[in-house]
């Protein structure tokens, strides 16, 4: 068994990596932070192991490794982000503050963002805004994994939502794949040789598949409603392709592909609202805290527990800062090769 | 068989009966509007069969048939509007109208609703807005039908969410439930006997059935990731209910319930973005369009077809207004009543 890694420690290993191949410090610390959410809230997906490929990629020249981001407000509550090949989590932090400052002047304020990349896990940002007593909506789109609804080839892709609402203690954090599992969901069921749930997945000809071998394709979230997913996929698509004239799923590279120089020229969308632009921040405040109390106290399925989302989050959280985190024999093993490579001192 | 009536001639008696029982032209206008939206779209749920509720809710003292909406702007981009116990259809739409002329100038707009009602379907919202050129999001949230997921008590309403974008002919349009399944389908499937599909709706302990007798909750979308459906309509709760500090669903009267006098407090949220304050209208026109054209050139499933959100709708809407409508039993017949109590020239 593995030992467990200390956050702090993964955290200084990331940015001393991202630092020894040439990223500016703000790469190296927003790149750093969003997979630092992602593997201590338990989202593994999107977590410390894709500090490689983020490498790769800086390396590269997919991804600018000093990237000069450009704001430009375009009306009192709006504005676009020209990200300038920047690491996702560069370009999207920076568009979720620009929110959050049009929020405090015009009640709420809109951000696209423009030639982005991959920008990992949504409820980064969300939750970034939420810390910074906003309401706030984060998405994009990304290369194609699932099938529309009754449909037989791969569409959108994952397309995330992410939607926090600051509370009292922890805020409330939804951050969903519109797919009804992610793909690595997939390549977990295969290396361990089991089937996968019912109407998840389908084989290459848009058939439902329960044999993770033959998924080629990911279902919309919803099963036989699958247009509410489909269309919520789409939902990202028209906020993050259309509204910032980026590409659409369909024409975006696969981010696994070989050619590791050419920018994906990735959009992304954040929304930030100010409480006190609406009933005000005590009265939501007060809703918040009522709500998530009528929430959790709502009783459960036997031998089930109801949560809010995050709540699942918080708690992965709290055990993981305390107790560090078990890397994947994949991830350590790449984390060895760039300590080796890089002469950087190891995770301990 | 009954005879299809006339969409135009629906208006007209809607239109009447509203006026006929003291609604001012402007409570008759849009709750005719919304409901005609419904029957025209194949929404029934959300059509002409409400004509009945809508009257008895005026006529009861529920409803005010001549609210003064008071909207007042707080930022630049934000707003709250008092709908004075408006008929939902009437507050919303002035609402839409508000957050579209915000979004004119502010880049995106929102408007908080509160002091509202039953607005019937939320896509004749986003759609108005659509009409106007702008993005929308159009949320309310309603009496308790839905279980958390893993929950076994009814807690969110069926808490819908509409998103529109503007396109070259019809725009985009998602209006969706985030249940499974509206409760009046379930009612649907007991008057038919048919056995429910599987995981849409839980009996008084939580346990999932398909027995429509047994059926005394719906489940969220999702199915065994209701997590996401249960956090999407937490999405529409936190919007309508917490940021305008109005009702959450736990604590709404039952839109059904005997007390015909008293407001049910609603609250209700509208989101307008303008295209021209993002890529710009040309590019996101484009953009909207190659998306379009994309998602319906997909290839289906066999036996199936690929469609985007919105293009059922259009073509019932097609249908509908070329053949007419044919109206339910009970809705007939409330009709009839109405007809002859009021003296009104009945649907031809």
């Amino acid at each position: 068994m593995a030992k467990p890694v200390q956050v702090d420690d993964l955290a200084r290993f990331c940015r001393e990596v991202l630092t020894a191949i040439g990223a500016d410090p703000e790469t190296a610390r927003d790149c750093t932070g969003s997979m630092l959410h992602g593997s201590v809230h338990g989202v593994d997906s999107h977590g410390v192991r894709l500090l490689g490929h983020y490498t790769r990629a800086l390396q590269g020249g997919r991804l600018n490794k000093s990237p000069k981001l450009l704001f430009t407000r375009t009306r009192a509550g709006s504005g676009m982000l020209d990200g300038d090949n920047a690491q996702g989590a560069r370009a999207t932090y920076a568009a979720t503050d620009h929110a959050c400052d049009l929020a405090s002047e015009a009640g709420i304020g809109a951000v696209g963002i423009t030639r982005s990349s991959h920008f990992g896990p949504a409820g980064a940002y969300a939750l970034r805004a939420a810390e910074r007593g906003m309401l706030a909506l984060v998405t994009c789109n990304s290369d194609s994994f699932v099938r529309l609804h009754d449909g037989a080839e791969r569409f959108h892709g994952t397309n995330p939502l992410s939607i926090a609402c600051p509370a009292p203690g922890n805020p409330w954090l939804l951050d969903m794949a519109t797919s009804a599992v992610p793909f690595n969901r997939v390549e977990l069921y295969r290396s361990t040789g089991t089937d996968l749930p019912e109407g998840v997945a389908s084989d290459s000809a848009g058939a439902d598949t329960q044999d993770p071998h033959l998924a080629e394709m990911l279902a919309p979230l919803g099963g036989m409603f699958g247009f509410k997913g489909a269309g919520l996929g789409g939902v990202a698509e028209v906020l993050s392709a259309v509204l910032t004239g980026m590409k659409l799923s369909p024409d975006i590279a696969p981010m696994g592909g070989d050619d590791f120089s050419t920018p994906r020229g990735l959009g992304a969308f954040v929304i930030a609202l100010d409480p006190r632009a609406f009933a005000g921040a005590e009265i939501v405040e007060a809703g918040v805290k009522r709500y998530l109390e009528l929430l959790r106290a709502s009783p459960a399925r036997p031998g089930r527990k109801v949560m809010a989302p995050g709540d699942r989050e918080w708690a992965t959280a709290l055990e993981r800062r305390k107790n560090g985190i078990i890397l994947d024999p994949v991830t350590a093993a790449g984390f060895s090769e760039l300590s080796r490579t890089l002469g950087i001192e190891p995770v301990r």
